[in-house]
């Protein structure tokens, strides 16, 4: 869970499990952990983390500010400290760093939108499921996700943008290094942000976006509000049946790979490879767990996600990922050491 | 959360949060908590610990243990092992020493059963309306989980048993250490444990349990399965509106407090000081938070579970329980210094 859990804030759970008596605490806390959840929530949909950026730091001044009431504002302001979203000094709450960046609604790198899509009805319900989800091997509620123009992938392109930003940025001047580029493909653009990215360090690029039309206008409405609106150009539909055109330079599949299993990557990675020019090469944003599958932890729990919510879908490692490059035909395929945050940039070349 | 959480199986999310570049990694986390809920309740569900402790340690012998997928297996052991209810070795799973004792069925400390009342519909609609419990500061449904002879009381004292056995054993013998009792008794006995217990360590006593009707023939049976049957002894009913009885050296109320704001607790303790013998004491098994009140972290967090889940309870300091039992009239309060788990042992003397 979060880097100052529970068991930073007390002396005797920070015993590593093996060396006290058996306790039942951490399966209690386990399975009431849906209770974060709950509680992250409340707190970004009443402002707690604006209301104390501004000033109000006693449960009294912020229930004012959040018109609910003091006791409701103390407890939730007791659970987001034992879980480390502020910190208590006497009767007064504080921001974290990572709240003050991320959780304050005036802050650029403002976050709380994640929860529209991360908590959307139909991703709770196919969690929910996750009994028959392991019983059969892929989601239990229909293509999970995955349904043709689900309209969660609109909520994607719009909640999920300030959490990408970083990254995409990254991407971009990382991508740059290997070369200016003039002709981009941005697979699944989703908010755009990756494509846009890419346009603001490539002056002269024009960029190509493929999604689902409806996902395809916040991508419009973002390339314009970030200048580049009339170097973007929309390809609405599957990415699997539209024709993505010829003559790329570069293409970007960004968090899109994890929803399929290998052979459909690999489907997708060939017509992919067969719009790129002689020199061209793909980046590929993911979630790449270690060999182990179990570490780095965020990227290797993001397996469960795919199982709850796609029929076949999974975070792949690294080889698992070079190995549908070369299927589809790609020469080399590198894992750029690029620090992302929760992603890892891996690069084909054509 | 756990002991061995994501933050410790990863070298980078070590580094306290204070002293690194601000990730949105954390609060990603924190809005998909509820996965580690649906993984365990699953794990449970299919009896992947009683499969692993069978010596099925491969995600293919495990799923054809559980009748489920291997890819699915593979995937939620993953899962448990990021979050530290599982160790992997190479391709093999294998059992903590708290999944060993509390998760494996054949365990005597098995408490799986324990999700039947922790993950019941009502409990965790109580949280999906936290925000509202927040503005109103008391639970958004009803009542919450205290409506009268709401059922899942007795989901309670069928599936929280387990989780009190131990604590109800070391809270008997550290009252026995006080003297012997010959009469006693229980309010809110629920599963009846902590009565039986008593029960088991004072061989003249009879204990006289208060609960619902329906809560009580949980814990008749399980008096009788525990040899203590002929000196149980049933009082139907609200314990704030039936006829207690008199002439007890000893009364329970345990887990019971953290429901009722404090003038109502200040009643009922009123009421039980009166049904005790001039040297009686009353138990009471509370979670005891710090003055802090983000410390243990276990016992403040359950503040949050009484905002969203009753009208004005809360987890209560010693001190708070010092002031309601003394406003009750009782004359001397101790905090026990007995390791329970995660409740407090309080002993207030008449």
């Amino acid at each position: 869970m979060s880097v100052e859990t529970l068991g930073r804030t007390s002396d005797s759970m920070n015993i590593p499990a093996e060396q006290r008596a058996p306790t039942p605490e951490d399966i209690f806390n386990a399975i009431n952990s849906y209770q974060l959840t709950e509680a992250i929530k409340s707190a970004i949909q009443l402002e707690i983390f604006t209301a104390v950026s501004e000033g109000n730091t006693t449960s009294a001044t912020i229930a004012k500010s959040c018109h609910a009431s003091e006791r409701g504002v103390r407890i939730l302001c007791d659970f987001l400290t034992i879980h480390g979203f502020l910190t208590k000094q006497k009767a007064s709450y504080f921001l974290t760093a990572d709240s003050a960046v991320f959780l304050d609604r005036r802050s650029p790198a403002y976050l709380g939108s994640a929860i529209e899509f991360l908590l959307t009805p139909r991703l709770r319900e196919c969690h929910d499921r996750l009994t028959q989800a392991v019983r059969r091997g892929g989601t239990a509620l229909g293509e999970g996700m995955l349904d043709p123009e689900n309209p969660d992938w609109v909520k994607f392109a719009q909640g999920m943008m300030p959490m990408m930003r970083r990254s995409a940025e990254i991407i971009a001047a990382e991508l740059r290094r290997g070369g200016e580029v003039h002709k981009v493909l941005d697979v699944a653009a989703s908010h755009g942000m990756f494509g846009i990215s890419v346009a603001k360090q490539n002056p002269a690029a024009h960029i190509y976006a493929s999604d689902w039309k409806n996902v395809l206008e916040v991508a419009q409405k973002n390339a314009d509000a970030m200048g580049v609106g009339d170097r973007y150009h929309l390809i609405p539909g599957s990415a699997f049946e539209t024709d993505l055109g010829n003559g790329y330079d570069l293409a970007l599949i960004t968090n899109l790979l994890h929803c399929f299993d290998a052979p459909t990557c690999t489907k997708l990675m060939r017509k992919v490879r067969t719009a790129l020019n002689a020199g061209g090469r793909t980046a590929i944003a993911e979630f790449v767990p270690n060999p182990d599958r179990v570490s780095p932890p965020t990227a290797a729990a993001f397996s469960l996600t795919m199982l709850a919510a796609s029929a076949s879908g999974d975070a792949y490692t690294f080889n698992e990922l070079e190995s549908i490059a070369r299927a589809a035909g790609f020469a080399r395929v590198d894992l750029s050491s690029v620090e992302l945050g929760l992603d890892r940039l891996v690069i084909a070349y054509r």
